[in-house]
Parts: structure tokens; C-alpha cells; sequence
């Protein structure tokens, strides 16, 4: 199965170094979310060669202009392209007047269906059910109103052992034995745990954009496997974090830790640093599976742990 | 003396075949305008490493989303980057709207004085009246208001040749003389034409952003040194053009021939070109002067002729 993440862009505010603004795919079964879309985001796709239209969800997590401003270029191109499938957007409801505005001028009219889900990122919300996944927003705090996105699979069946099965039970039986029932058949119970294997794990992937440090994300990201977590600053800006609603590596690390996810990713990095080492640096002390979110990597949401 | 015209974007519509979307920087001595600023301009003032808070006029020609999608990003980059100087933006009246909406999204507060210039573009107005140049609107026809911007230098004065002025004639004299004045002068008249040479020519830059082949442009554009106009569009796709009001290169080289300008830049193309040599060989039938506006190329406004 596949559920993985690639890194469109890593900078925060402004672009530097070769790095772009905020920007992710998530890739789940051949279902592929767009998560932020800073300016410079299609140009990403390209240079990656990622085709636009196999996107049908595209999720904001604030109205900084580094994390939507390539969302209008995009939607576009999307049309350009020809593109006749519904898209889902969703963003802060200001979002929808942004766009409005912005079509009207340049007298635009999609001829796809653009459908609009207007946040509140106050609560922890549902926003998308699908059959095997469902996303769920994250308050985060930030100034304006800002949230993350956790990507979490729904609970697996068990697997059936196949040469355990009688021959002729009906489909029926094995539904119920995958979905952890006992059954009876042809008089003799059929027991789930002798019958069946435990479900492979749900795994969970969790986008945090912009936030200060907060432990009160730290009970919503248990079970997590992969976290991003912004890092937009190492430990000598750490005042100036506090005072922008952002955070240090050294912080993102210790919600990773707190949390107990398995990996961390750092990204949404200030142009001040060239170098990234002291932000890998100072998040590795805290937690040793961080690694930086860099342009053009992909990240497998149950990848391997390095070694320790 | 300095004017010259830099290439920061080259393709209509969306970014392909490493062309950027439409922005060109005019430097005259120093003074930096920039023109139109698609998604990614940002990005490309970057790669060519110009210091983004020296431009002081942006000029926005028309709002389909190509010619002004990088226009918040930068405006908040050149924010974040300490800009103090004033910035004057000139543009459709919605474009003021649009700014509006997404500042107010952002909670952004411009530290910078930005001084929007509304633009009508059925008219030719002169928008900017500098010390030594003017920069004036081209009306043109592209199905949504759109105009394109001229840039005149003010008549030179003429030269003084120093070997036959009088030790003594006081600096009146000589102002009144480069002025195209006689002098009298110890009962003497020191004619001008005998005193002075002729004024070097004013120079003459032309802006044609997205325009359908209009004749009517011809009269504005004498005098005219160097004329950009767009291209999207080879023979093959003459009648596109027509459809969507844009040009193909051999008619921009007709204006070009038409208003008898010295060189011609082909700019704008569509995605469909991967290979630019049929936009250039159809204008060079036409025009011989004929270049393609790359990314990155930077072009004088009195630059050499090419053997012809």
C-alpha cells in the first residue's frame, strides 16, 4: 500500500536558498491531497513532473499569503489543462471571497466544479470520510486562525489465515471473521482469534503548519507515525518564535517526543538559515527520528527508523 | 546612459519548458519600473539577483492571473525585506480590491508607503512625468481592459561644443544655448546651430502585453526603438489567436514593420511551443529585427542592429 508524503516547498515568508514556499502532496492509495500552496507551487508539480489534475483535495491551513498564494495560478492551470473532475478546497471561509474577488476581475469561469469547504479552525473538525481514510483538522495557534490536518486510516480488518477455512463457508462467514466476530458453521464455532490475524496498523500522518510551541496538539497526535512539524527557527531565534507565533526545531521536536509519533519532519524554514544543520542539530537532541522536510523528498508515512 | 529592458517571464497563460509567466524589469539610469508580475516573479528577481527593494513603480497591465499572480508575494517579501521607500503601483481599479481582500485576510499591514495609480486603459494617459522620462499607456484590445505602457525619454538637450564658447558667457548663456536659443553676448549673437550639435535622440520603450492585431497601436509606437509585443501564437494557431485575442509573432511583426521601430521582442508564448524557432522565423519574414524575450536575457533600448 502507499501513504506518503513529498515536500513541494520548505521556506517560510519568502523563498530562498532553492527552497519554495509551503507546499506537500499526500499521496494515499493513488488518492492525492495537496496540502498549502504557496506561491511557485505549480511550478513545483512541474519540476517534479506530479500531473496537476490527479489532485482532488486541496487543504489550506491559514491565510498567510506563503501558504495559498500559488492556489489561484493552480486552480487556473487546472482548467487550462483541460480538467473536468470535481475539486475539493478546503480553506478559512475568507478564502472564498479571495478567490471570488480575483475570478471576477479576470472575468474567470471554472469549468470544473470547484467545491468550497469552509474551515473553522477552533475545533477539531471531520472534514473528509473516505472509505479507508478520513482527514481531521488540528487547532493550532497562530495569530490568525490556523490548523493542521491528520491524515488517519480507518481501522483495517483482520486478516483471514486461509488455510484454516472450511471450503465451503460463505462469503457471509468470512466478512464477520474479518470484522472480528465469531461464527458458527455447520454446527461448530468458528473462533476470530484462532481464525484470523491481527489488522495491519492504522497509520497516521499529521501536518502541522504554522503554530508556537503548544502541548495542548500533544494528545491529538498520538498513534501519529509521521509528524511535520514547523521548525521555522533554531534555538537563536527562539525569542523572535515566541513573539511570531512560531516555533524552534527544538520545540517541534519535543511535541514529536511528547506525542510519541515515530518520525518528525522539520520544514517551513526562516531564510536566515542557509544552513540547515542547527536545525536538524538541535531537534535531533531532543528527538532522534527528525529529519529536515527538503524539496523533492518523499517521505513513506511508515518508513524506516534510522538507525539510533 | 542606461535603459534597458530585462526578461523575467516569457510564457502566456502557465509556466512550461523552464519559461516563467510574463514580468520584464526596465532599468533607465537606475530608475527600476517593473512590468506585469506573474506567479514566480519573486522567485526570478532571486535567480537574477536583483535586490527587489530597488524598483519603486510596478505596472500592471491587464488581471488575468499570468501578468499579476506574484504581485501580494512580492509586495509582502519587499515588506519583509525592511522596505521603507514608497512604492507606486499602477493598475486596473480592481487590482486595489483584490490587494484589499487578501491584506485584510493576512491581517497585513503594508510598513511602506504603497501608492496605487488606477489605471483607465481605454485611453493613452501619461502615468508617470519623471525628470527625464514619461511613461504613458498604450490602449489595446484583449477582451478585458488591458493596456500596455510606453516608455519616452524627454527631448535631450543639444550639445554645447565647448572648444567655441566664449571663456567668459555666463551659465544663462549656456542653458539658453543647449535650449535651442541664440545669445547675445558682448554685442556678439552666438547662434546656436553654429554653437552647439544636435541632441542625442530620445530613446523609446514599448510595452505590448496581451493584445489581439490592432493597426490602431501603429500611430502610438513611432519613434519607437525597441517594441515588445506579444506572440503567443505561430501560424499554426492563427485563428486561436483570433479567438482568444491574442497575436501570432508574424502579425507582431507587422506592427512592428508598420510603425517602422528599430527592433522587436517576441514575447508571451503558449505551452504548445516547446520549440520557439517557428515564432521567431514567421516574424523574421516579416521583420528582420526580430528576438525572442528569454528569461534571464537583458535587451538595450538602443541596441545594435543584427546583420541583416
Amino acid at each position: 500500500m502507499i501513504f506518503e508524503v513529498t515536500i513541494l516547498g520548505s521556506s517560510s515568508a519568502m523563498p530562498g536558498w532553492g527552497r519554495n514556499l509551503t507546499a506537500q502532496l499526500v499521496n494515499y492509495e493513488q488518492q492525492w491531497f495537496l496540502i498549502d500552496c504557496g506561491e511557485g507551487t505549480q511550478h513545483q508539480l512541474l519540476r517534479y513532473k506530479v500531473r496537476m489534475n490527479k489532485i482532488r483535495h486541496i487543504l489550506i491551513s491559514h491565510l498567510h499569503g506563503d501558504h495559498y498564494l500559488g492556489l489561484p495560478g493552480l486552480l487556473s492551470s487546472m482548467q487550462l489543462q483541460g480538467r473536468t473532475e470535481p475539486l475539493h478546497l478546503y480553506g478559512p471561509p475568507a478564502l472564498s471571497d479571495i478567490l471570488t474577488t480575483q475570478f471576477r476581475a479576470s472575468h474567470t469561469y471554472m469549468h470544473y466544479p470547484l467545491v468550497f469547504h469552509p474551515l473553522d479552525p477552533s475545533q477539531p473538525a471531520l472534514i473528509h470520510d473516505g472509505e479507508t481514510l478520513t482527514v481531521s483538522t488540528l487547532p493550532l495557534e497562530h495569530g490568525i486562525a490556523c490548523c493542521g490536518f491528520l491524515f488517519r486510516e480507518k481501522p483495517h480488518k483482520r486478516k483471514i489465515i486461509k488455510e484454516l477455512l472450511p471450503p465451503d463457508l460463505p462469503v457471509s462467514g468470512i466478512i464477520a471473521l474479518k470484522a472480528g466476530q465469531d461464527v458458527v458453521h455447520e454446527g461448530k464455532t468458528l473462533a476470530c482469534l484462532d481464525m484470523t490475524q491481527p489488522p495491519a496498523p492504522r497509520l497516521a500522518y499529521a501536518y502541522c503548519s504554522d503554530t508556537k510551541y503548544s502541548e495542548a496538539l500533544v494528545p491529538q497526535l498520538v498513534g501519529v507515525d509521521l509528524l511535520y512539524h514547523e521548525a521555522t527557527f533554531a534555538d537563536d531565534f527562539a525569542a523572535r518564535a515566541e513573539e511570531t507565533h512560531h516555533s524552534t526545531a527544538r520545540q517541534a521536536a519535543q511535541v514529536a517526543r511528547l506525542a510519541g509519533v515515530k518520525r518528525l519532519l522539520l520544514g517551513h524554514f526562516s531564510v536566515r538559515y542557509r544552513d540547515l544543520s542547527p536545525i536538524l542539530d538541535q531537534a535531533r537532541e531532543v528527538f532522534a527520528q527528525s529529519h529536515l522536510a527538503i524539496e523533492g523528498q518523499t517521505f513513506a508515512v511508515n518508513g524506516p527508523l534510522s538507525p539510533s
